[in-house]
């Protein structure tokens, strides 16, 4: 069982400290090239274009065209991306904290709509673009199995709104955020759980039984995923409360969140199940009782941690896939039948690009048919929501090299291809509808609207996003989404009230101090 | 310059995320023991012998010993130690913390005192071993070329205090403390640029002109390493001073802080510094400037961030040693000469304990001679200084893994002999000194003494150590040693005041708030 973590942390091994360097060259590179990601970000920030993503983005493209330069065209990165590190180092970070900071009033109060339309909206996606793929890569003759397209379709419904909510203002419009952010988690999660479970099933003889199994399969990857992280949550509040580290010592408690934390993502991995689900509702659970019962500045911390750590992971991540874009091997692969990889990357844009249009259309038409009703969420809000769902992101990198990758290396031509169309895809939209996001949402949430929209938002009344969008449907439908979840919640908070808190701990059940994650920031910054 | 970070972080690469799950299983364990470690270290924390240190090493013994039953006695460990993971990763966030939490006014005021304590005491250490293992291993026909008994003189220098600043308090003893913790420091560091400097240099061929040149770079290496560390410092207050992160958010100012205080560590590996020396001084400049840039929220998170990272890398490291300690492959090697191996074992014992008991009995007789001056370092609290020097912890085990061990495992039956010599000196020492510590400490300081002590060891008069080891020394000497200290410190305060903080900030020139890392821990906590 033994492995040599150490030596293969740093690549290279150090083994004598003097001469090889290699693997400090390249932590030194990231780690300056990290500090001037920050910089430059924070000098942007007034820019009227550039956000965060794109900056990183635009400086790994700068840095692998040096280092392409400076190498002669051997090699444009220094590290090989590997969905190892995404999966296992950078995404446990970016979802935990995403759980952890999420406004769980607002999130639960829509928690049918986010969970519905994330994975409804995931499971469209990747049956146009599934189907597509197979319609037209078939022409071109590009010789791929229906795993393959299925697989395809999986990784490119993984929508990428880290752009989107960079820019959204948490404090601002509350709403419109937990609903942009839990959309953008669903999808992932759904994304990530249906590439899984293709991979697990015989995708040549497709017939009833399979299909059903694939189905159960799908809901016990998402439920057990969601106990898991719901138990290792639980599990922390129950020790912290009844142990209470913060007698002898604050470092335990932040110590203890962060690797229990880290261990409901490893345990989820570890089981076959989804961690991204696990880590998120870890988070919810970890917020929502682990929270309330540390010491105050346990609390700053862990807020504040949690969240620079997932910057950090973000910025790397960007960074990473700005720098990898150049790989010369693949691209050197792909020269000889550039005509192909370029038709493959514009029909992959032209699937995601349709079928976006058709839940636009759909969106539109909602409107249209009932736009006197649908004042809950402003048609604005509801384009923004759309405009998060056309970015492809790191996931779908990730999800891509899975697939298409053995051991790093592009073996077949077939896979060389999707691998530098993914790239494509990814770069063109992010760059492309990243530049647009800023000014769109300035349009369309000018500051004076700003005020309206929080104080349009933020009243107690429950708001639907889906109802909304099914107002024209039925009502008795409507009443069964919108209505239960008002129920639900409330008898929830009963439970709540009555029975976990006092076990688990919580706000009312410690000494309450202000500043929760859930309510504004501390001190009032970001 | 490519190399695949991702997929040698976890060892295994999980290619098909379902089949290999190697890497996974090892994650989970460690982070369920580390968090076991830290459950049971709070549950012992009122027992009299255990501290958190002894209680890793002996969850990792038994761990060790679990994995070896289960796969019937093949391997002891899910992780090759590598002193990779020790020098990149463990090792960092362990020196920056101590740096950062560094009392710098006892610090400085002993500044003299503990770099010429630590720095005489390790050469002394470094040359009984030496020496004596050259007396010693001859006779036993154990075939070590001269570059290698350095080494080993080298190897066993390096003391490790951390047992004993586990269980002293900084608050009720904070001279001791610094004397102890700064004294560790510079100790480590002193013996790491010896070892590496002594892997630069021919040693077969010693003349006079060798022996300047190593003392050169010997001091070269020091002195840039702290240049370099305190640049690196600066330059972070500069940055956040001028930008001011904290107006849009605090998490880039943490982010910053951390990133730059591990390129310090990393540049100084790069240059072949010595980074522990560089990173602990970035420490203390980032304490003393950059911290008082930042917004409270951010100075809470760092103070507690810092701890805690450091908290969990010393526990892993413990975690590691045990479970290293099994290792059957080394231990396979070494059983067919199992009364040599215990031989040097005691050797290198014996040699550690006379060379304590050597600069012990200095100390004692310092004390006899000039007992009625000697009150400004009680004699209680010198003991307990030399006892902190008694322990041989990781840095000992990561050097001895740097020279003996090429790939992870032993090839010489010399090489084997060594590495598992130094396994059993560290484990014994740890094990054996580390449980009486808890109890001498009590005897030497009680309850009743803790009070007295405080009072005795807070006043503002100038205290050397040192000065009270050199009282039996003509006095010209002593004054040049305590007295240049004064004065240098008193020029640096008022350089500080006039030119340093007006350009890179620090308590004073941005609004204060109380609970700075060098005052009492803002809640009491700790």
């Amino acid at each position: 069982m033994g492995f040599d973590l150490g030596t293969e942390l740093v690549g290279m091994g150090l083994r004598s400290m003097s001469s090889d360097h290699r693997s400090v060259v390249s932590i030194n590179l990231f780690v300056a090239l990290l500090c001037a990601c920050i910089v430059i970000g924070h000098l942007l920030e007034e820019n009227r274009w550039m956000n965060e993503s794109i900056t990183a983005l635009a400086i790994g493209l700068c840095t692998g065209i040096v280092i392409l330069l400076t190498t002669k065209g051997k090699s444009s990165h220094i590290l090989v991306f590997s969905e190892d590190l995404f999966f296992i180092y950078l995404l446990p970070p970016i979802i935990f904290n995403a759980g952890f900071q999420v406004k769980k009033k607002q999130f639960f109060r829509n928690f049918m709509t986010i969970i519905l339309f994330g994975a409804v909206g995931t499971l469209i996606s990747f049956f146009v673009i599934s189907f597509g793929a197979i319609e037209f890569f078939r022409r071109m003759e590009i010789s791929l199995d229906v795993g393959d397209y299925l697989a395809i379709g999986a990784i490119f419904s993984a929508t990428d709104s880290v752009c989107t909510l960079q820019i959204l203002n948490q404090d601002e419009t509350p709403l419109l955020y937990s609903l942009v952010f839990g959309e953008g988690v669903v999808n992932d999660a759904t994304s990530v759980v249906l590439f899984n479970a293709l991979q697990n099933f015989d995708l040549v003889h497709i017939d009833a039984v399979i299909i059903l199994r694939f189905i159960g399969n799908f809901f016990y990857l998402f439920l057990s995923s969601t106990f898991l992280g719901a138990f290792t949550g639980l599990l922390s509040a129950y020790v912290i409360k009844k142990l209470y580290f913060g007698r002898h010592s604050t470092d335990r408690e932040v110590a203890i969140m962060m690797l229990m934390a880290y261990l409901s993502y490893m345990l989820a991995e570890l089981l076959n199940l989804s961690g991204i689900l696990t880590v998120f509702f870890c988070g919810i659970v970890m917020s929502h009782y682990t929270w309330h019962n540390v010491t105050e500045s346990s609390r700053i911390t862990t807020k504040h941690a949690f969240a620079t750590l997932s910057f950090i992971a973000e910025t790397f991540l960007f960074l990473y896939v700005g720098m990898d874009a150049l790989d010369i091997e693949k691209w050197k692969f792909v020269s000889s039948r550039s005509w192909k990889s370029i038709g493959v990357s514009s029909i992959i844009l032209c699937l995601v690009l349709a079928e976006e249009l058709l839940l636009f259309s759909h969106c539109l038409f909602s409107n249209l048919t009932k736009s006197l009703r649908v004042k809950k969420l402003p048609f604005r809000k509801q384009v923004i929501i759309w405009w998060a769902g056309l970015m492809r992101g790191a996931v779908s990198i990730a999800l891509a090299y899975n697939k298409f990758t053995r051991s790093g290396h592009t073996q077949l031509p077939g896979n060389a291809i999707m691998i530098t169309s993914t790239i494509t895809v990814v770069l063109f939209s992010t760059v492309v509808f990243g530049l647009m996001t800023k000014p769109l949402i300035r349009l369309l949430l000018p500051s004076s609207q700003k005020q309206l929209a929080r104080n349009l938002s933020e009243p107690t009344t429950p708001v639907s996003l889906l109802s909304s969008l099914l107002e024209h449907r039925p009502s008795s439908l409507r009443m069964l989404l919108s209505k239960p979840t008002h129920t639900v919640h409330h008898l929830w908070r009963k439970f709540d009230d009555s029975f976990m808190r006092p076990v688990f701990g919580g706000r009312g059940f410690v000494p309450f101090v202000p500043g929760s994650p859930t309510e504004r920031s501390v001190h009032g910054e970001e």
